[in-house]
Parts: structure tokens; sequence; C-alpha cells
């Protein structure tokens, strides 16, 4: 456990509702509490540091907790709640979240001014030093998807008594080589694009390269199935204009520096299936380019309490945003075993 | 037919030995020449223009005639011979090339002075009037391979009374959308180096990204299975420096121009399946990322004398390159059918 120390400060944001604060019963059937917590981490390579961790909490306080996390463009507001009624980032699942009462961060690195390598143990860490602060001792789940399944996977090693189960879809013990090499070459965009002091061009162009590992080709070929035109003295493949509206995107989420460092902690991720000990539910995707189900298997495997469920797909790693009522079905599957 | 005028030159690097100048009996069993030919082509999409088409012709007037076509990267010289020692792009299909009289040619846009979009029609009418020229009326078969496929079948359309058969690996009658939208931005990473002011920087990046659609995951987790490591404040994924090294041979190989118009070509290809009359043998390679086989199993159907072999490997698209003794038996099959 690498938590030095944890001040808890209710932020100007904090809570929505006085009412509903921290240790007091809710008046409402779900609430919601927005914060960030100050203290000092020993990260893994970038040694002890002072950090700030947004974290949202929602939901009644007698409901089971889960601990939620998703890919590096997620954060700590999983779906739409009373304290902010923007749409989350698992909104999809806004009817099994519902159940329950959720807490997630934002990542480290992620827009908090920390510019260093950071660990998938890092955020592993974070999350338990929120869970200290909040007085939660221990959660139902951790539910991650993507990086979120790493980082579950971290917190289950090194905090197993603070989880009964860990559901891991699409999140392996290590980064696949392939992965990781596709991973470096984004890097490298973004890394042009500062050189040509456009952070954003590069940051855009890294984007639409990794929309191109996060789905798949039969899906490409399903929607974007119109010859390639001439456009001037130019070929225009028809799905680059939607890329280029992802990649557009990513600049209202990301800048250069969270992109690259969350990027490269997916890279940094390994930890021993071996050491997973809390019972462990695994949920793959036949179609993920980018953690493959082999991988998934082997985890499943290794572990020495783990499922493993395989849903069929054509949106690959994405699955989990789109294949809204197979992953529901898989989840309520996953908590009731 | 889009050839408007051709003029043959024996260039200075034409003829090795006198003796072996076309029209006239060979001394040896495989005699190798070489020549540019100044011509005006009908382009497609840019017009009429003046080209220069470099071609290689090699082995005895007597063998029967190969017409062969790689890759983007590929060029006339396919193999190594009395003209040119150095090593062929095909130099692992020596063995089997030996047994015929290969013609290849330059890709147009490859360092020719040309830049306008090219299409593989193009590229088919260039080796027609390479034919013309050299008075070579029919080929035994036209053997292509990726994007040389690609103008094979563009060839077999359109000058179908110029061979006897077509073996097309790994390219089929149009690009798959995913592979074309990873390629578009391959060329966007080209323009970004060149916004840069350093191609080479930008073209390094495109063919390292290239390299990951050629190859498979499966091979990259078998040769590149270590840790992520930090090397000072980054992560350093293992296939880095194979990357690099793949990246900076391509800058001895293409120019910015070359690299984005053929990757362009590629994308503009389209032709109708049923217009292939001539027999017409398909090779597949099962782990193909960028020509999936169920396109070549659609292009085999489709077309009206076609049948279709079926590699495994876990070479991926450049399986015709490294998978030496399944692509040769491949080969054989194809020409004795």
């Amino acid at each position: 456990m690498s938590l030095v120390a944890a001040s808890f400060q209710a932020s100007s944001e904090s809570a929505i509702d006085p009412a509903c604060r921290l240790g007091e019963a809710p008046l409402h059937e779900t609430v919601a509490e927005r914060g960030v917590l100050r203290c000092t981490l020993a990260l893994r390579h970038a040694g002890v540091r002072d950090v700030a961790i947004r974290w949202e909490l929602c939901g009644p306080a007698h409901a089971p907790l889960l601990i939620v996390a998703g890919g590096i463009s997620a954060t700590r507001h999983v779906a739409a709640n009373e304290a902010d009624a923007s749409e989350g980032w698992w909104q999809s699942q806004a009817s099994f979240l519902r159940r329950h009462r959720v807490l997630a961060i934002d990542w480290l690195c992620d827009g908090d001014g920390l510019d260093a390598p950071i660990d998938s143990a890092d955020q592993a860490d974070a999350i338990a030093a929120v869970l200290d602060a909040l007085h939660l001792s221990k959660a139902r789940a951790f539910v991650g998807a993507s990086y979120g399944a790493m980082v579950g996977l971290q917190f289950a090693a090194r905090h197993p008594r603070r989880l009964e189960s860990l559901v891991a879809i699409s999140g392996a013990h290590r980064p696949h080589p392939w992965a990781s090499a596709l991973r470096s070459v984004q890097r490298k965009i973004v890394e042009l694009g500062e050189l040509q002091c456009d952070d954003g061009h590069g940051l855009a162009l890294a984007r639409q390269l990794a929309m191109l590992s996060y789905r798949t080709p039969k899906e490409f070929a399903e929607r974007f199935n119109a010859p390639v035109s001439l456009e001037g003295e130019r070929a225009v493949c028809p799905a680059e204009s939607y890329l280029e509206a992802c990649g557009q995107r990513a600049l209202t989420r990301f800048d250069a520096t969270a992109y690259r460092r969350l990027s490269e902690s997916i890279d940094l991720h390994r930890v021993e299936p071996e050491a997973v000990c809390v019972p462990l539910s695994v949920i793959a995707i036949d179609s993920d380019q980018l953690v493959p189900r082999e991988d998934l298997a082997e985890l499943s495997v290794r572990a020495p309490d783990a499922w493993l469920q395989v849903i069929a797909s054509r949106y690959g790693h994405d699955a989990f945003l789109k294949e809204t009522a197979a992953i529901a079905a898989a989840l309520t599957a996953a908590l009731d075993a």
C-alpha cells in the first residue's frame, strides 16, 4: 500500500445537496457527490508525489458499492446523476449502474498537472486512497473495462481486502505486444505534432489511429463500403470524415500530455494473474484487436479463482461501450456468480 | 487501351551482354536486360502524360514469360541476375522464378518525377506499353502480390489477350475499407512530417505504422513479448527498435511523394471481378489484416474462371515475402492448373 498521507477535502464542487454529504443518510434514493482528494502517493516510477484525485460517488448509501473504471478517456462521471445531468462515459449501462453506489475517479495524469510515467498500480492506489478518505472499507466489486480492467487487476493484487470481486472487461494482465507497438506509434505522432508546435494536430491524428484499433475491419466494411473518391488531387477514403470527427473530439477531452502519459501507462501495466486472489470474472470480446481473447483466456486460467465470458460483437475493443444488452447481461452474471 | 504513343529506348543501363539484346538468341540460359521506355499514357485521373517506365527483363527467351509485380515497395529488380547481382524484392522465390522469363517495372510515381493521382489501371497500361515496345505479345501469366495483384486484376480486365492466366496473391478487386482508413492515417502522418519540413520523419513513422498492418499480432506476441521498459521518463516497447529500423529503411527506398501516391493508388483501385475473364488463381493468407480472405473469397466467387488457395501463416500480408515454400507450392499449383 503506497498511500503515504491523505487529507480529505470537500472541495467547492463537492456536495450538491447538503443533506447528502458523507456520513449522513440520503434524502433521495439516488444521490451524488464530488470531491478532490489531495494526498501524497508513492508512485511506482515517479516517486513520492502530491496528487489531487478527483472523485465522484453516486447512488444511495445502502446500495452495494461498485468501483467503476473505464478506458483512458473515461472520467469520474460514469453516468448522469443529480450532481451532473450530462451523460457519463458509461451512460449505456445506466440501468445496471442505478442499482448500485458507484465510485469513480479521474485518472492520475489526466489534466491534474502530473507529467510523469504513471502505472496502473498508481491508479489503483489512488482509488484506495479515496476509499480511505470516504471511509468506505470494502466494495462489492471493482468493474473495470479496458485500461480500467488493468487498474482493477492491480487493485485486486494490491488491495484484496477492499473488494469482494473483480470484473475485468477487455483488459488483461499485460498489454499485447502488437497493441503496445501500435500505441508507441500513436505517441510518436503526438510528439511529431509537438515538434510542429501544433499539439492538437498530432493528438487528433493519434486518436484517429487509435479508433482504428478500438473498432473492427468488419464494422468499417459495413459502414464505409463506398469507393474511395478523388477530391482535387487527393484520394479521400469514406471513413476519413468519421475519423477526423473522432480526432477533433479527442481535443475537447485530452491534452497531449494526458494522452501520452495514459497511453504509456497501458504499456507499463503488468500484473501476475496468480496475484489476483479475489473472485475474478473476465469478459472478452471475440473481435477485440487490442486485447485478444487468447490473452483474457490466459488470465482466466492463471488467476486462482476466475471464469471467462466471451461476447460476440462487431465492435471489437469498444464493445463495452456499444453492446449495451450483452454487457449488462454479462455484468449481472458476473456479480451474481 | 490508353497507350497513346510508345518509343523504345535502350538506355545506357540497358543490355549487359550485347549478345542478349532483344530479338537475338541468348548465349546463356539466364540473361537480363534493363531499359527505360519513354512514352505517353492516358492516365485515368491525371490525364495524358509523358512517362518514363523503367523495366527489367530476365531469363532465357524460350522460357515462359511471367509479368511479376509486388507491393508498393517492390521494383523492377525481382531477383538477383547477371545484370544486377544484388538481391531483388522477391529473392525468396528465385528458384521458382529461374524457370521463367520475368518482366517487371518500377511503379509509376516511384521516383520518376510524376506527382499525380495514379491508378492501378495506369500501372497495368504501363506494363502493356512495355510489352508492346519489347514485342512480347503474350505472357504465360501475370503473377502479382499485394498492390501487384491489384495491378494484375486491372491488367487482366484491360488487356486480356496479353496473358494466359493471372495469379493474384493478397490483393483483391477493391481495398478493404478498414485498410484504406489505416492508409489514410499513414498519408496524414507523411503530411504532418512535410508541414514540419522533415519529410523523412513523417515517412519513417508512416512506414512503422504500415509494418504493423503487414505483420500480425501473433508474430509480434512471439517476437516482442518482453515487458515494456522505462528509458528515462519514457516507456519503450520491445518492438520499437525493430519498427524504427523498418522506418529508416523506407527512407532509402521512397521519397514522401512516391509513398503518398502509391499508398493512394491502392485506395483508388477498384475492378469488377466479373471483368477478369482470364483464368484466375487467387492466393489468400489466413492471417492477413489488410486483405482479408473473405474479400479474396468474394473475388474468387465473382470472377468467371477463378479458384482460391488459402495459406496459413503467422506473417499476415507479408507472407508472400516470408512463406517461401508455401508460396512456391501455391505458385506452381496455380501455373499448372
